[in-house]
């Protein structure tokens, strides 16, 4: 059956969000604040005037639910999150949701019913600029949010704790410290997220949409150094120096040469030196520098690929401590584990993108997204990139409205029980 | 003529002179402070009981004259500065003042008339790090310190001007702004430096001492930048960055290699990147780096070698810049001229020492020194570096008097006529 999505509809919230949020550069949608709460205002009134059943929980998430044939059944949930990053742009998170809205609403128009309850659902703080965690909303939807975290993280510019801001808006902060699930794998058969991809990779292919293979994990270290000597720029010789930039320098070089290495050999991963610094407390351009700050996130979607590069640089560290005679000191690895996308839910949505005649790219998201929070509590889940100009988290994100309604189409088709 | 040096002298004063400045950790003698200030007393006092003439010019500078058989004759200066870096050693320029005033007393005590007057030196404000400039005192007695900067160079630590510090301790900074030269090349026939090495070649080469060939030249880039474009460390595939930092490392890691092969060509230099830093104002962990600052300094006492790195680092950056889609700023370059010395002083100096048994290495020095200011101003000049363990600017200097009494007696036998 082949259900149009409500681009009308799509378009004229987007419209509507546009307007509420505008913060030049761009457009701001605050995380537990007066930007992203009047977002969920404004798909809530959306949703009651298609006659949605609406609902909240504990932590201000929205559930915007169209019954399903048997309301037993597990549902369907078509998420993704509605604030932004400061000075943003309108479809990175919002661009999911009303793609299920516009699902939902084409499902009703043609008087389908689909087979289970599809619940589109709107997630709060997936942006961690904000509250600095990942997936809070999506956490505390599932009960997995460790519960210390709603008093400790503070927002970033408040400086008040989440608690503090969930209790504002009216939900309640005690449910989160007792752990309390308002989604479970017994309740919720599939997680599907439609987002703006936030890198190139369409563009470049020629496709509107994308099936993501799943998140990457990485392995991360923030608190990098490296331990040389400090030395009179014009009394060391090369031989004599400990010089710890000189050995960053090759540890960077070697690190990215492995990567194309490994990309060559057939590997997804991304190895990012973010900070690089020699110690801003010491450095001068009159001295060897003796220490140096870095850090270091690599991420693929293959835990033996995260392994191959652990390994990899590992014997790299090892030859360049030789050959300078330095120290690295690595710190804690606090990167987050891969969270693989369901094979089954992939399989059908590529399908269903076949049978629309939508080309369909498969490719994995380097980036996190609330569809990490739920293959973590074990609900088969998928995510479909919206193919987009510019990147995201700024004021130029670019996407097609065509291409979003390729998207809303094959999540349409497959909420109605077409995989 | 075999002239002992008065070490005895020298061991005094190097005691008065670090009783007098103890600063822990290590001493203290602050350019146009009372540390220097004081030190300059101790010399003069000491001069004064040995009957030398004592004077001092408009800039504070001491001179101690031993008169010489021709008054009219081109002097002998042997010289060095008093002051230290902040918490330093006690050995770093005051060695060079004492090695004099011992080479002198040592004459005197053998009843040997120089040719010509000999005059032990005292400078004012060689360590840059109170007033950054290079030289500063050598400079105003030689009429060449560009006269704003007597009102535009500031203190570190007080925040007053040069013209300010002279004037407290009684000199006259009008005589800086009139340029007025108290030594010129009409009145100065050679200028003769000792100083402490402050790498550890002569520790290496079992040398108590070193004949200088030369002060480093140095191309010299304060603010440097590399600009690329920021991303998402999760969104951008490696084909698609631009990474300021993947670049810079290749800069570092290029130029060092070049350094290694041109080292081993023959030619001497020193390549130091002291500042390498993401932006501070912009980094993160989870940016691929839009922007790097950098500095460089490359020195040699060849300006060929400074050419050809210079061409080397040229068309590294020229491949960088392709490869990685970035742009290089190197901004000003600010280094100084390479100062050469005289051949036929060193030849002096070298013949004099093998004919006392004294093992001599020669070798350039990678750090300035007042020398460098007589060689521009058009003064024949030569320098003795002495052995010396732990490098300088640091408390752990370590001189032993044994080598210092071996510059001493090639001082002392130079000035004596015995070339």
């Amino acid at each position: 059956m082949r259900i149009e999505p409500d681009i009308a509809l799509a378009e004229a919230l987007f419209e509507k969000l546009r307007a509420a949020s505008v913060d030049e550069p761009g457009l701001t949608r605050d995380a537990y604040g007066p930007g992203e709460e009047n977002a969920h205002r404004m798909v809530r009134e959306a949703a009651r005037a298609l006659g949605l059943e609406v609902a909240n929980d504990h932590a201000g998430n929205s559930y915007l639910t169209l019954a399903g044939a048997d309301r037993g059944a597990k549902a369907l949930i078509i998420a993704s999150h509605l604030d932004t990053v400061p000075h943003g742009g309108n479809f990175d998170g919002a661009a999911g949701v009303l793609a299920g809205l516009a699902a939902v609403s084409g499902l009703m128009k043609a008087g389908a019913k689909p087979p289970r309850d599809v619940v589109v659902m709107a997630t709060r703080g997936e942006e961690s600029v904000w509250f600095p965690s990942s997936y809070i909303g999506a956490r505390m939807a599932l009960g997995t949010l460790p519960p210390e975290l709603v008093d400790s993280l503070r927002r970033s510019d408040t400086g008040r704790t989440l608690a503090e801001h969930i209790r504002e808006l009216g939900y309640d902060p005690q449910a989160v410290r007792e752990r309390r699930a308002h989604l479970t794998p017994k309740r919720v058969g599939t997680y599907i997220e439609a987002h703006i991809e936030q890198g190139p990779v369409l563009i470049e292919r020629g496709s509107p949409i994308a099936v993501v293979t799943g998140i990457t994990g990485a392995f991360r270290h923030r608190e990098g150094r490296v331990f040389g000597e400090y030395a009179h720029v014009g009394a060391a010789p090369r031989s004599h120096r400990h010089d710890a930039l000189a050995a960053m320098a090759e540890f960077v070089a070697g690190a990215n040469r492995a990567w194309e290495e490994m990309e060559k050999a057939g590997h997804f991963l991304l190895v990012t030196f973010g900070v690089v610094t020699t110690d801003p407390a010491m450095h001068a351009w009159s001295k060897v520098p003796g220490e140096v700050h870095w850090t270091l996130d690599v991420r693929s979607v293959s835990d033996e690929t995260l392994a191959e590069m652990r390994e990899r640089l590992g014997r790299l560290v090892a030859a360049i401590e030789q050959r300078h005679g330095v120290r690295f000191h690595l710190g804690p690895d606090t990167g987050p584990k891969r969270a693989p996308m369901d094979e089954g839910v992939q399989a059908a949505l590529k399908r269903i993108a076949a049978g629309l005649g939508i080309p369909c790219h498969a490719m994995p998201s380097g980036a996190g997204h609330d569809a990490a929070a739920f293959v973590h509590a074990g609900i088969p889940s998928a995510m479909l990139f919206i193919r987009n100009r510019n990147g995201s988290h700024n004021p130029h994100e670019a996407m097609d409205i065509a291409d979003f309604a390729a998207a809303a189409r094959v999540i349409a088709a497959y909420a109605a029980g077409d995989a």
